[in-house]
């Protein structure tokens, strides 16, 4: 997968792994539109703090991004290791550090190995290619058991465009994106501001929808380049000839990225939408479908292969909706599990519907007209192995 | 263990188990005074909503516990069952039926079986004995390892009183008190509002300040009876003589089975104290609190003796408790783990601590004076072993 305008390399730079890679660069021809969206979390990376800083602009022209160790809770010496990451970039490609943005993830609270990265970036910057964006989606993998990397095509007034996002995901994960890092490229050529509107939009409808363990880290970070290279008139918002075009292609890669951080969720072993239609209002629907999705209860039943909707029921009876328990239907797929609050007597469809790697539970609060949906995954003996020795 | 004014019985009435006590029995000589704190999931059990109403005027002679099936999310059914409990112990020990308290513990969304729970009611009548509450502690048991039965005493302008407590657990417990049903006698006499008000605050210290799985059932109850054998003046405000003395004992009970209830988390290896302090207030204290404790990715590293405090830290700052990275303190019992937001460098002695069964985490966030303890339970395979198939 390529992108006009857009070269990348990756390597084994050896920051905390051996034998694998570990430090990717993604690089624009010049300085090009960008735009971010960052963690939540009051505790955040040095690496968050300066891209937030530096994107701030509108304008990027190199993403760093390594696996490992994610340089956050290191003080002062984050700081200045994250200065010296952009420098070392700018130096080896030729560029102002303040267009280099960077993204980290990995153990918390162990300083970057900085030399080793130092030295690194020259390597990095002789092997970039227009190929090796998979190489970049390798190199950020943490505990992930694949790649994630996604592309989508469409036209803007007869000119092709093409969008490729890349993420890491797995533990972490929850409403205000977790552990998650990803970078969307595009060269279609999109005005910074209404690209920074795209993806806050976007991110809240994908990746602020799936949770793997209500986490939400560090380091999280989402950036968009558009390079131009496709040759459009630039957009710059919605009434843009070629808006709603370029939006379906945006949308599609993130929510694609968004399924497989779900279904790459540590041990997970289901991929389980949580539908909840009929609530009061969409913010009640999001509190109600968020609670489920991440309640330690219904994760494990769901690993367990067993329909046990009275966890599903309680959980939505803590989420803050409001709704009658009398009239809440649940179902998994097509089979119910409750129909007006009492057991619908439909166990033995529902255990065909819950062998199965992926589906829905749907949820009808009969409260109003506001819905939502989250992805979740499964608790598994896995999830607790993966998590009981991350650092060793 | 014993408290005069108060009979008991337990037997295996096959509600849903066989081969075990499941349905137990507390009776006093007569109306007295009773105080109830009940789950705020809005979803709530039949005997939930049997109990809240009937205790509403201050005084109750008999509690009636199950174990095995909830009876919530059945409906009428669900309703006429619970009234029907409490008619059948009305006929076997001679009370009004608004004077039975009912609470029940299991399966949510099948129904009682009432007929055997009708059957049974006569038995329980005829085997009560003043020695028997353990047997009812053992009776209300589900995934609980162990019964749960403290007592305490003390005097009041010299006559001595008791203070005897049960409770179950075990999964499901969290903020507020989760699938947890607790009765606590004293012999004490104590005017039915100022009994609220001692069992409301202890509550909110002691059984609202443990987690397991950050779960809220249906089903929480906890009810508390004086009998008033004891034959003191009647405690009715913290000026009472002897106010003290009670509240000592009272607390001390319910503190020690909240203790016990989280040691018994399911499939738990460690119990750990979560200590905040100077958090900008007490309600960001227990907030960040609470939020560590019920961090599946803290809960893990615990199981897995991990000094993974960036974890910690990570909790803290989603927590929603304002407070500057650069100045949190982090440590396992005395053994700092960071300081000033900073790795201390202290893991050997840290993974020490860790591999305790017991001990506490002392985060300060140097943001103000509030502080809050939360004591929790690891995530084992355990955890997911015992939820993944809970109801087979």
């Amino acid at each position: 997968m390529k992108v006009a305008g857009f070269k990348a390399a990756a390597m084994a730079a050896e920051l905390r792994y051996t034998g694998r890679p570990d430090l990717g660069l993604i690089i624009a021809s010049g300085p090009v539109a960008a735009a971010g969206v960052f963690t939540k979390n009051i505790v955040c990376a040095a690496p968050v703090q300066w891209s937030k800083d530096k994107i701030s602009n509108g304008r990027a022209m190199a993403v760093l991004l390594n696996a490992g160790r994610a340089n956050a809770c290191t003080g002062e010496q984050g700081l200045a290791d994250a200065a010296r990451s952009a420098k070392a970039v700018s130096e080896a490609v030729g560029c102002d550090e303040s267009d280099v943005l960077l993204a980290s993830t990995g153990v918390i609270g162990q300083p970057l190995n900085i030399e080793k990265l130092e030295k690194s970036t020259p390597a990095l910057a002789e092997n970039l290619g227009e190929e090796n964006l998979e190489d970049v989606a390798r190199a950020i993998m943490t505990t992930d058991t694949f790649h994630k990397i996604v592309s989508s095509e469409g036209l803007i007034e007869g000119k092709p465009f093409t969008v490729v996002g890349m993420a890491k995901g797995s533990g972490m994960i929850a409403p205000n994106m977790a552990t998650m890092l990803s970078v969307v490229l595009t060269d279609a050529a999109v005005d910074a501001a209404w690209l920074q509107s795209v993806l806050s939009n976007a991110a809240e409808m994908t990746f602020n929808r799936i949770t793997v363990d209500s986490d939400t880290s560090t380091n999280d970070t989402v950036i968009a380049l558009a390079s131009g290279a496709a040759g459009n008139g630039t957009l710059d918002g919605e009434d843009s000839s070629g808006a709603a075009e370029f939006k379906k292609a945006f949308y599609e890669v993130m929510t694609e990225l968004a399924r497989m951080v779900a279904a790459d969720g540590e041990g997970a072993t289901k991929l389980v939408k949580i539908c909840v239609n009929n609530a009061k209002d969409e913010s009640q629907a999001k509190a109600a479908a968020m609670t489920v999705a991440n309640s330690p209860l219904v994760k494990t039943a769901l690993f367990g292969e067993d329909a046990n909707w009275g966890r599903i029921i309680c959980a939505l009876g803590r989420s803050g909706a409001e709704f009658d328990q009398n009239k809440v239907d649940i179902a998994v797929d097509d089979a119910y599990l409750a129909r007006q609050g009492l057991a619908a007597g439909n166990e033995a469809a529902a255990a065909e519907v819950m062998k199965k790697k992926e589906y829905s539970i749907n949820i009808d609060l009969d409260a109003g007209s506001g819905s939502a949906e989250v992805l979740t995954c499964d608790f598994s003996y896995d999830y607790v192995k993966i998590n009981a020795d991350y650092r060793s």
